[in-house]
């Protein structure tokens, strides 16, 4: 199934080019509480509700083109979103061939750079576009597959680390390039964009094998296969999960292949992910 | 006015060093909603209105000795958690003489570095404790000045931070040493204490001019005064502010001075703020 959020905050389901408005599923999920209660992102927490909700509604509920939706993040309130490094062998290359753009403070292999976090402030939807800011420095895009943790997941093996995944989606993991702890700098607002859906983990059995590609004003810029990845999808599950506690909704950023490159305001991207789709990102001054 | 989370979510007031429930004062909160609505800590978005309920019902509230409650963290959903590096001369001192310990991917001043992030799931209150993970490597302590925002603050003037802080509290900045980032190795869960509570910005109205100390089983391990910070905490906001947008509840953490060092299961915290107070952070197994 693919979910997504559109407009004003409504709920739909995409069905070949349309998306069909199911935002009345929403009555399914519990009521929000403060300051205790689950942790998470409701929707994706009770998925499997939401799904059962939302094949009673389909049949019935309004569709509209996809093309005359503002696309919103598919995943609306993560706590943590997560940014794996130098994930690609030939990202890695064009890094180390260009230390003057990509910084002397990031070396090392996976395992030593670690994991990092970007601001969840930073997200958008697609619809919603980048606000490129400090027009002076140089703003990359870095394309990713993202992942979406459906349920808590602490200390959790690299065996079982699949499981805990609710759905995939394209990620822009922007980035303004520069000295600064890559926390602050990929965190702009703005700069971290998922969409154009939440593709359910059942509709991707293997997602080790999907091309991704991305284009700027028509032009390719990068384009590679999640299978080049240096360190899988379930083993960054289970590494990450031995810090800190993933909640539903929480994103991973799994790591960007190479053609890594400057955008400027009025340029559009162009974003695919096999089983995914497609989604275009346009960039605007803040 | 020093606002608490105590117990199974209470909410209270301390005046000397007793803790009113005045829970009931929640009432003048809007519901909470999803996935849309106004972002950050609906408490300190709302302060205002809070404290007036608050002095309504303070005569008639029980109280408790704070000695017999459980301290939670005095804000309970934040939207960020941020870290200021290498702000205290000292402790920059301290660093540089130890590179074996805290790794040379660090380098540069307070500007070049950048903020940090740490997750959100990572905090806790006093009385929840640090849980010391991986512990063949070494967990420190980096003891702080929390400043928690009060309103949206977007490219805010150095001269108008200060109006966006609602408030101050203790804050404890824990890092298992490494190589890794820093927002994964002071991510882990329990590793971002903010305690005992949350002091308005009114009973402050200096905030760099604090003493602040830490001892570690009664040994004075960290000791100074926010005088010594490099960078101010109205430059901290004012250039925070300038890459993301800060919610009500995101809470800075101001920087450690030194003195920093390692911590082990069984042993206890103590820690000092002028015109803040003291709390005990006991140190677990993980």
């Amino acid at each position: 199934m693919k979910l997504c959020w559109f407009d004003n905050h409504r709920l739909g389901v995409v069905v070949g080019d349309r998306v069909h408005d199911v935002s009345e599923a929403m009555r399914v999920l519990p009521a929000p509480t403060y300051p205790a209660g689950p942790k998470g992102d409701a929707l994706v927490a009770h998925l499997d509700a939401v799904r059962a909700e939302i094949d009673r509604l389909l049949p019935h509920a309004a569709a509209l083109p996809v093309s005359q939706v503002k696309l919103l993040s598919p995943v609306q309130a993560p706590t943590k979103i997560i940014g794996v490094p130098v994930n690609y062998l030939k990202h890695v290359e064009e890094a180390e061939a260009d230390r003057a753009t990509f910084t002397d403070r990031y070396r090392g292999g996976i395992e030593e750079q670690g994991l990092f976090l970007k601001a969840t402030s930073a997200l958008v939807g697609p619809g919603e576009g980048v606000r490129v800011r400090f027009p002076e420095r140089s703003t990359h895009h870095e394309m990713e597959l993202g992942v979406v943790i459906g349920r808590p997941a602490a200390n959790v093996t690299r065996e079982d680390a699949l499981s805990y995944v609710a759905g995939y989606c394209i990620a822009l993991d922007m980035v303004v390039r520069g000295p600064e702890d890559r926390s602050l700098r990929k965190s702009i607002d703005s700069y971290a964009v998922c969409g154009p859906w939440l593709v359910t983990a059942d509709e991707i059995p293997d997602p080790q094998a999907l091309d991704l590609s991305l284009a700027v004003n028509g032009e390719p810029r990068q384009r590679s296969n999640t299978a080049h990845m240096i360190m899988d999808i379930a083993t960054q599950i289970a590494w990450a999960s031995s810090f800190y506690t993933l909640w539903p909704g929480d994103i991973i950023m799994t790591g960007t292949c190479e053609g890594v490159g400057p955008v400027l305001p009025g340029d559009r991207m162009h974003c695919e992910i096999d089983r995914i789709g497609a989604m275009d990102v346009p960039v605007t001054a803040a």
